[in-house]
C-alpha cells in the first residue's frame, strides 16, 4: 500500500472530513488539493498542519501575498516542487502580478548566491549587526 | 593568509575603492559592511555583486521591505548567519516591526515543514497547478 | 552517452557482478535495484558504497528499522525523491506502520520547523548544552 | 533591539508564563531553555510550537529517544547548531549511549553521501517503489 | 497563465532577442536552451544572468571544465535536476570523462557524508585552519 | 560527557592509533586534525571514513586540487564551516591562489543562484539533455 494514496472525502473518517469541511469552508472551494488528502493519512498531522496554515497564513501585520511569496522563497530554497507549484498558484490567486514574480526570483537567485559568499569568504558579523 | 582577511578602503586598489564610494554613497552610510571587504579580495565579483544588490533590492514592483524579508527567509533555510543578520538589520532600517519580524518567522518554519511533508508523502502535483 | 544508464548483470564486468551477487545474497533478492546499476558505472563507488551500507545499516546498537527511518529523515530534508521512495519501502520490510510513518513525517516537519527559528531568532547556546 | 533577547519569566506576560510554567511541569524543569526566551517575543508562536511539540515528541507508535534520533537527523543535515546540541542533550536523557550516537552519525552520514549518488547519477525510480 | 512558459525567439521581444543571439553566437548554438526562455519573462534577470554566465564560466584561472563539475557539486547538492542535467552535459562538451564523471560523484558524496560528521560532532575548528 | 571530545594520540586505543598513524604517515604531518579526533569516538566510522578519504581524494582522473574545490563547493552549499576551513586550507595546500579562490566561490555563488531560478521558473529539462 502507498502512503501517499490519496483520502477522498467519500472515503474519509467523520475526523477528517472535519478538516476538510473547515478547509472548503475557509477557502470557498468544492475540494481539497492533494496535500491534505495525503496528509489525512495521519489525522493528528493534518488537524495541526491545517490549524497552522490557518492561523499563520491570513491576514496580520503581513499581507497574504506577502505571506505566500515568503513560502515561494523557502519552498524553491528547498527545491520542494509540489509547494513551489501550489505557492506560486496561492500568489497568483492572491495578487502577484508576472512583475513581482520576476522580481521575487531574483531576489531568491541574489540571496541564495550572496549566502555562499558570506559562508565561503567566512565574512566576520560586523559588530553592528550583532548590537541590534 | 586568510582569504577572508578584512580589505580596509585605505589599502583599497582605486578599482576596488570605486565600488566602495557607490556603496556608501547610495546608502548614505560612511563604511561599508564587512561582506564588501572580504568579497573586494576578488574584484569582479565585488563590482558584479554589488551591481545585482544595487539594481535587484531597490523599489521596484515589490518594496525594499518586502525584498529583505524574502532575502531573510533564504538566507535562513539556508543556514547563513552572517547574511541572517545582516539582511535582519536592513529589513528593521526598512521599517519590520517586531510583530511583522514573528508572523515572518512563524512562515518561514512552516513552510520547511510542510516542505518536508509533501516531499514525504510524495503528494502528486495537482492538476490546476500544472495548467496555470 | 548517458551517466545514468543501468548496467544489467549480463552486462557487468567480473569485477561488478561481485558486488551484485554480495547484495543479492545479503538482502535474499534476485535482482539489484536501479540505484546500483547506476553507480556501477564506476566500481570503485558501487564496491566502496555497498561495504558502507552492509556493515552501517545491520544490526547495532540502533534496529535496521530505527536506521531506515533516519534515512528516510534525512533523505526528505534533502529533497532526494529516489532515496525517498527506495527508504520508505525498506523501513516497511523492516516492520514500520502506518503510525509509525505518520509520527515519522510530523517529528520531521517539526524539526525542519524549529531548526529555522532557532537559526531565524539567533538563539544562544545555552550552557547545559556545551556542557554536555 | 536584538530579536533574539531572552525573555526571561520575570519578564515574560501572564500569556508567556503560562506557556513557561507547562513547560517546566511537563518536563520536570525548573527553567525553560534559551529557545522558548527567544520565540516567546511572539507569542502565538510559541503557544503553537510548544503544543506541536508536547503532542508529537511524547511516547507514540514511537518511542521518544528514536524521535529525538530523528530530530537530530534533521537539524545535523540542516546545520542548525542550536538544535543538533539541545537534541543531542534531550536524545541522552532519553537513553541514547555512545555507541548509539556513533552508528547514529554514520547513518546520517551514509544517508547524505548515498543521496547525491542518486542525484547526480539521477538514478530512475524501480517500479517496485512506484508501486509500494 | 504558467509562469514557465517557454518564450521563443520568434515570440520574443528585441531586447530578449538580443540576449538570445549573444547566447547563440556566443556558444555557437542554434538555439538557446529551456533556461533561458523561461528566465525571460524577466527580461533584466536574463540579462543579468547572462552577463554572470558569460564572465564566470569562461577560461580564467580555473578552466572551463573545472568550473562545470563545480556547478554541477553544487546543482547535486541542492538537488536541481534541471542544473545537474544541463551542467552534466556541458561538463561533458567540456571534456568530462566517464572516469572523471565518478571520481567527482565520489567526491561530491564523501563532501555530503563528512559535512554531517563534522557538524553532528560538533568538531570544533583547529587553530592551524584560523590562523590560515 | 560531550559527545565532541577530543581523542588524543595517547589515550586512544591501539585501534585507534593505527588509523591516526596512517593519516600522520600518508600526510607527512605529526598530529591529526580535530576531525579525526572527534569522530575516534567511533571506531568504525574512524576507519572506514578514512579508507574513503585517503581512496577518493588522492590523485585520479583529477588532481587532488580539482577535488578538494569540488569539497569546498559542497561544503559551503552545505553552510558547513569546520569542513569550509579545513578544505579550503588543504586547497592552498594543493596549489590554490587566490585568483582561482575567487574565482571558485563566483562560480559556486552563480550555481546557487541559478539552481533557484531553474527551480523557480520549473524549467523543463530540454530533450538534448535527457538524450545525453
Amino acid at each position: 500500500m502507498a502512503f501517499n494514496k490519496l483520502i477522498e472525502y467519500d472515503d474519509a473518517s467523520p475526523e477528517v472530513r472535519a478538516v476538510y469541511d473547515d478547509i472548503m469552508s475557509h477557502r470557498g472551494v468544492e475540494d481539497v488539493n492533494n496535500f491534505w488528502k495525503c496528509v489525512a493519512a495521519h489525522p493528528p498531522t493534518l488537524r495541526d498542519t491545517w490549524h497552522s496554515v490557518k492561523s499563520i497564513m491570513d491576514e496580520g501585520a503581513l499581507s497574504p501575498l506577502v505571506k505566500q511569496m515568503i513560502y515561494m522563497a523557502v519552498s524553491i530554497t528547498n527545491a520542494c516542487a509540489y509547494c513551489t507549484a501550489s505557492h506560486t498558484a496561492a500568489a497568483k490567486t492572491s495578487g502577484m502580478t508576472s512583475e513581482m514574480f520576476g522580481e521575487l526570483q531574483a531576489v531568491i537567485a541574489l540571496a541564495n548566491a550572496t549566502n555562499r559568499l558570506a559562508l565561503g569568504y567566512d565574512v566576520p558579523v560586523d559588530d553592528q549587526y550583532l548590537s541590534k
